[in-house]
């Protein structure tokens, strides 16, 4: 009998869980509500009743959780999480008065970026780079074939490069993040910007305007939004080649929301990389689509309570 | 008896060689001139005589080389080194013929951060960002307490991480690298701007300004040469601030000929630092000067001789 590990990946919105083999083999998957403003306590209270309904009579090794935003996973402590409105959340203890395993708890780009590791589109790589590119702009760096979570458990944010110190202000305050110029949020902004000048005489007001109305418009054809495309791709591209000059991965594996319109972004993300890398890199750097979609947190916290312990 | 090892680095005008035992004890040092353009069989070959006599009766187990510009360390070759004007140079094989010795080749700004790690500043640090920032800027990062290469051997190109894509142009053709932001090239484009606009008008020709031009009238108290080291010191923290959030490190140990100035620049430095990093990270940062020198480079040179094969 194969050891079974459980995943729990909680979003700002929904939380995604899934019961996985050793070998990978999802046996059961599910989604649910966060519902965080009912606080920690009865949104994990939930998590746990679903976790029961889902294990049965089947025995689980180890838990592995994913939240957003910077944990202390020494402590188990979810430091910070913005999009759940949660601040110093002892989360792994929550967990614990509900079940008696061992349960791990990685930042939410982290995990994701293991299940492309340990089942996606990162299989054949030690060294590459995920990006979730949907509202906001995470990552999780891949390095020697492990997750690189930096010294304190704080690193990948990827997001909050500054690629142009007199853009747009981001959420964390600092002006020309990448978050600020290329995610979701950046393509609305855009798109208002664009709508304010003149564009789409026709649209909804500026309101209507999200990420993925761009998005959408674009794959249908509509020009100024595969304009506002382009531009997001040149910062993706320049963000991109900053991280290659600095860790020469093998790979990009590029995820969330806004890249269900990749078969306009890849071809311009790739020319922007070739503008911006230095010789002998570009030729070696594979850009990818992540594979495993909406589960992958949820799969890839079940293969990190798998793979790591707390203090790896 | 102690093992020892030889370490040598080869710059752009000279060679600093160490003999050094397994205990980082440096037994005797020399400097040579490179003297570049008379070939690479001929620069080893002046190279090894000194070895040699360096040497002695002693018997030495392993030899490290840093060299400047990107390498391929599986197969003893360096790429590119623009300094030395070579290209694709079997650099292992030349030595090779006046030492059976095992001999590993690494990148320059990667061996003295390897002897930052092991003799110097970075002792009690597994994840620190070493930064030389002289005529350019260039960086070795260590994680985990390794070096890291990425996964071709050409990681750590701190200098050619765009941080503002108006900015001035770089050596390598992209516009706004820190490099051609912050280096000891970039004070003294800022300088000669400044005295075209009407600073020093007793002062020297454009061409007789250099990066040490005004990092010495900045520590003489010359008001014009400080505010231009105060802007390279904010664009130096907006780049170490990136490079926060994205390898969340211990440390910064930054060396290099512009660090002469490091009274000015430091608090500078960590005043920006303060201003772009997110909450959490700036308390735990340290911002440490390199402890090694010139000599750092042959000294870490024969530590990664001792520490790493040439596949690690």
């Amino acid at each position: 009998m194969s050891e079974k590990y459980f995943g729990v990946d909680i979003g700002g919105t929904k939380v995604m869980l899934a019961l996985v083999t050793a070998e990978g083999l999802t046996l059961k998957r599910e989604r649910i509500e966060t519902r965080a403003e009912e606080g920690p306590r009865k949104v994990v209270e939930r998590i746990a009743e679903t976790m029961k309904k889902i294990i049965g009579g089947e025995k689980v090794t180890a838990v592995g959780l994913g939240v957003p935003g910077p944990i202390d996973f020494s402590r188990g402590v979810v430091t910070l999480a913005p999009n759940l409105g949660w601040k110093n959340v002892a989360i792994v203890d929550l967990f614990a008065e509900h079940f008696d395993l061992p349960i791990f708890l990685e930042n939410d780009a982290l995990v994701a970026a293991w299940g492309e590791k340990t089942l996606g589109a990162g299989k054949d790589f030690d060294h590459f780079i995920y990006m979730t590119i949907s509202t906001g702009i995470g990552g999780g760096l891949i390095l020697n074939g492990k997750l690189y979570r930096g010294a304190y458990g704080a690193g990948g944010e990827i997001g909050h490069m500054i690629i142009d110190p007199s853009g747009a202000t981001c959420g964390c305050g600092n002006q020309g993040c990448l978050e600020a110029m290329a995610s979701g949020r950046a393509l609305a902004r855009m798109g208002r910007e664009a709508l304010e000048q003149g564009q789409w005489p026709e649209g909804p007001s500026p309101e209507g305007i999200t990420g993925s109305t761009i998005t959408n418009w674009a794959k249908a054809g509509d020009q100024p939004s595969i304009e506002i495309l382009d531009r997001q791709a040149r910062y993706l591209g320049l963000g991109m080649a900053n991280l290659t000059h600095l860790l020469d991965p093998q790979a990009f594996v590029l995820g969330g929301g806004v890249m269900s319109a990749a078969e306009i972004l890849l071809p311009r993300i790739q020319a922007a990389l070739e503008d911006y890398l230095m010789p002998g890199y570009s030729e070696r750097l594979q850009i990818l689509q992540a594979k495993l979609g909406d589960i992958g947190g949820a799969l890839g916290a079940a293969m990190v309570a798998r793979d790591f312990g707390p203090k790896n």
